[in-house]
């Protein structure tokens, strides 16, 4: 599992930003992951982040059920960020969206595009 | 214009995580923005980022010709992650390939798993 650091560019914090995308093209989320998110996803499949906010590992889908099953893993020139194409169980966005690039910009506003699939106050509790 | 940066919150620094994916489905790169990479990426519809190691505005393709064409903009969730549907000409990494996540995470490495399309020692001078 080491390997996969080697070509890692972690940022001064120790975070790296990691993009799931779903396996069929869309662009689901992007987030930050430490050394501990990257070795959980591996070690379960599922994706796990580092939460800025709330200063812990975060199991994407812990409270929702709305886990990401980790398909494939590519990491760009640089090595400072890396993308995840996954399976997304239920919506990937907290507010009840597939997505959580839900809103496009249009006519100079961002416009929602997208319907909610569940109802956030359902799932978080 | 002005109304896109209602919902964008910068991070301390003054910048946003921009993600260039082609109008196709594949990601492109991972980048930073600042407002004025914003200003003139609308003004020009082609993709501008900040570089963090130059310190400067940066038009993609200014060097190499490979320009993104913006089609589509899609902001997050939380506002401090960006998806620009773009069309790219030539390739969108400076080592020659397509897309810069060409390195695919399999038996234990990352290993090459796309095609040069051009030679960066031709393009960058």
């Amino acid at each position: 599992m080491e390997k996969i650091f080697e070509l890692i560019n972690f940022d001064e914090r120790g975070f790296v930003v990691a993009i799931a995308q779903d396996v069929k093209g869309e662009v689901l989320m992007v987030a930050w992951m430490n050394k501990e998110a990257i070795e959980m996803t591996l070690k379960t499949g599922k994706m796990h982040y580092y939460s800025r906010s709330r200063k812990k590992l975060w199991l994407k889908g812990e409270e929702s059920g709305n886990f990401q099953f980790v398909k494939e893993i590519y990491i760009d020139c640089d090595g400072d960020a890396l993308l995840f194409k996954v399976e997304q169980k239920g919506g990937a966005c907290h507010e009840g969206y597939y997505t959580c690039f839900f809103r496009k910009f249009e006519g100079n506003e961002f416009k929602i595009v997208d319907k909610k699939i569940f109802e956030p106050k359902e799932v978080y509790k």
